[in-house]
């Protein structure tokens, strides 16, 4: 059947059973199911550590077929999802599914054991790496799932997503089972993703090389959500976890495009006191946050709060002023974990404060303006940021379509051409952010609005920003280009794009070779 | 049927269907009810906030029958109860099951509503006032539950206890749903108890008398859990909500059970480094405290965390280094609110935290000692603190029973006449607390050592403190008062006292007059 945006979508598929098709960004109804919540107990005096794997998986009641799970924030360092698998491997385990929030190359060493049948499926916010290329060439027996950083939540607490056993990656953590991420070798700051985890998961095991005196306070997650602790000798690789700098491009093009979006700001009528943003830590992105920076310096602006994933860039506008609060739940840099564990107006949230669409209010709905990426966009300013416009995986759903479809202005940034193809389509390959929650593109050679925002784009005008129409932009790339190649979209699928609300907005078709 | 300690059990009684009987303090195993989660959404742009009651309940979904759940941080100054019933009633609505978690003299009007078929049941950790003789009386139409403080979360995360609309008073509030409890002219420290609420409510209405500007943070409840807020007049009366100051008693009996307590803390050698505590506001609560505050002082002992409802006495132990830190489930006066606001090493925790004995491990669990009172105590170590020895409902059950069982050292401070009677009896007219947790009671006229603690009998006596058996303190309170009357114990059953594992440790019998 056809979605609400024209995607085929297939009535159900291996695994994931019947599919939902998406119905449009705010149609979604919530869907709840029946859920026995997990018996647990806390004798006085019981013992929660262990000292390897082998002890816990030897205690733990974990069966082939199970669902586990994993967070993302030790990104390309983590070695706590590779080690528990091949524990789990070694213990005789098989059809795993997994949900790991997003995938690395560091994770590598799943493909061999979807291939031995260790891991049946995978839910993941992101393909990065040699996995991704896994998925696409159809190595996982099941579509992998591809949720959003809101669509997470939504799934863990609607019954949808049961998760048996959570491995929580700990920092830090105390023999209770209190446990936070800002300190110690692996320090990787929120720990905002496994909240959820920590909520509802039948047992949670905290993973820490780094154990601490009790009472660890004040925790991330608390000793009542924690019912293990398994000490081992490293989480991962620092270098890996977290870039010790987040650099602001000196590309040109990319400052051009990031002036661009700072002015659209600027225009919109949006930037003024309590002005609350979100930005990623791209190059163009960190330039047009430190332009936005410093407009609200010159008008003496305060604003309300930065969120999402938070950079260093960030963290100086919070203690400049600019903003009164930073939520956070992923820290990218080493400056944002160390703010995060220091400055009380740095706070660390779960995802599903984050943007669980079905939560009574998540803060994503708040945010006045977001930029973000994409590798193609369409003439109905869908957006693709989940595969190449050669169709293979190779990026993030994450907060993506949550931003955009919360923030009151979502601006798109992009090069015109991406990797020599234009980045304007007639249609985006892979849907990943529908075109309604879309305001306006900006490139290097002007900037397109939705035509549902004709006040934003009177307002551009105002401002003598040079607004063009989509199609405009198009034939430029097209002119410098050529027009795209058609791809071949005839594969098996072998992902599913899963929008907030739990509905699908596009599949991934798998690539040869 | 006859529970584990010898009471006799109905099978079931009207409304709460069928009983399980108390097995022992930690033989309960956890049970868990099927429950659809409640289907929450959050359009951006949408209105969260009401200008009335009358508004709000024009928008909310609640039918008669339906539960509806308050908490007790407000105590004997919330009005908030009263009006939401109120207003309950004025739209029509009846057979509402309560679920308030403490109840005061301020909650009188609730029993004309209990006679109007407005409230057809109540549940709460304490009855205190108009309404505990109510409900002795037997105006209620089923049995109310006294429950404990960790045994409303257990029900509320098993599904035992479903609540269709949670209002929890919120002195301070933003448009989103946004709160804390210690700012504003109606602050209450810690809210705690509404924890649970906030997570698994069918919906969530937070009540203020204090919209301040988004956003409100660090928030207690966060604005992903509350659907609605509503602005009133005012959310009670500050002198009830917290008394200015609590003060040290000078009674000399009272101070010299609290010297013998602190001594028997001081024996049991759990006095040192990393030493947890728990104790009462009670004058005799109040005054071991200080003592022990003494001996770590002198001893250069500093402690691990101090818990439960803090005190003035507690926040300056922590601000003179004898804690690490408070970890605060309710606040009993301003200078609590205060600190709670202000100091990072004073801790807001959710009841769940606290005390729920099926979670993956409570706080009470972690306590080196804590401090209890009595209204009787019985051969077997067993305690009262919801009836007099009369069996007129005058208490609460509270935290005593989950400090109790976590507790390494639970100490019973009594005088041992309570109004002319005795406080040692033969059996406890309502057994709350069991005696196997109870390890040692301490007199004006010695101290008993439970026989199930050899090991800290034998620290006590050599210690040369006033070690008898209970039986002899029994003998010694008769000597002086008499033998207690027999009470009749066959009226109706107007109450059950629900042990924190759910299970019934004992009945309340009704009283004429």
């Amino acid at each position: 059947m056809k979605n609400a945006i024209g995607r085929e979508i297939p009535g159900e598929t291996k695994g994931q059973g019947k599919l939902r098709p998406f119905l449009g960004a705010f149609q979604g109804a919530p869907e709840t199911f029946p859920r026995l919540p997990p018996k647990k107990r806390s004798p006085p005096g019981g013992n929660k550590v262990f000292s390897s794997l082998g002890d816990l998986f030897g205690d733990l009641e974990l069966k082939s077929g199970a669902t586990v799970s994993f967070h993302h924030h030790l990104r390309d360092g983590d070695a706590v999802a590779n080690m528990v698998l091949a524990a789990a491997d070694k213990f005789g385990l098989r059809d795993l599914n997994v949900s790991l929030t997003g995938t690395f190359a560091v994770h590598a060493p799943m493909i061999e054991l979807v291939k031995k049948g260790v891991v049946a499926s995978l839910r993941t916010s992101s393909l990065y790496g040699p996995v991704a290329g896994a998925v696409s060439r159809g190595v996982f027996p099941t579509p992998v799932l591809i949720h959003t950083h809101g669509g997470r939540p939504r799934a863990m607490k609607n019954g949808e997503l049961s998760v048996d056993v959570a491995f929580v990656a700990a920092p830090a953590a105390d023999r209770r089972g209190n446990i936070v991420g800002h300190l110690g070798k692996s320090a990787c700051g929120s720990l905002g993703y496994a909240w959820s985890d920590a909520d509802h998961a039948g047992t949670v095991v905290a993973v820490t090389d780094n154990l601490v005196p009790f009472p660890l306070f004040p925790p991330s997650i608390p000793q009542n959500k924690v019912d293990r602790v398994v000490a081992v000798e490293s989480l991962g690789d620092p270098r890996g976890i977290v870039s010790g700098t987040t650099r602001i491009t000196k590309d040109p093009v990319a400052l051009k495009i990031a002036a661009s979006a700072a002015e659209v700001i600027s225009a919109s009528g949006l930037l003024k006191e309590g002005f609350s943003f979100q930005t990623g830590a791209g190059g163009a992105s960190l330039a047009a946050a430190r332009y936005v920076a410093q407009m609200m310096e010159k008008d003496k602006i305060r604003g309300g709060f930065a969120l999402g994933g938070i950079t260093a860039h960030m963290v100086g506008m919070l203690e400049r002023g600019l903003f009164q609060c930073l939520y956070d739940v992923q820290s990218f840099d080493l400056e944002s974990v160390r703010s995060l564990g220091r400055n009380q107006n740095h706070l660390e949230i779960g995802a599903d404060l984050y943007a669980n669409p079905h939560s009574s209010g998540c803060l994503v709905d708040d945010l006045d303006a977001v930029i973000l990426g994409a590798t193609e966009i369409d003439l109905d300013f869908n957006v693709n940021v989940v595969t190449g416009s050669d169709g293979v995986i190779m990026g993030a759903a994450g907060g993506h379509p949550d931003t955009a479809a919360g923030a009151k202005l979502t601006i798109v940034v992009a090069n015109l051409l991406r990797s020599r193809q234009p980045i304007v389509v007639d249609r985006v390959i892979t849907a990943t952010t529908p075109g309604e929650t879309v305001d306006v593109l900006v490139t290097e050679r002007g900037v397109a609005v939705n035509p549902k925002n004709q006040e934003l784009k009177e307002r551009l005008v105002k401002a003598r920003l040079d607004v063009k129409e989509i199609d405009e932009l198009k034939s430029l790339a097209e002119k410098i280009a050529g027009a795209p190649e058609k791809v071949d979209r005839d594969g098996p699928v072998v992902a599913l794009v899963e929008y907030r609300d739990g509905t699908i907005i596009d599949v991934v078709r798998g690539v040869s070779g």
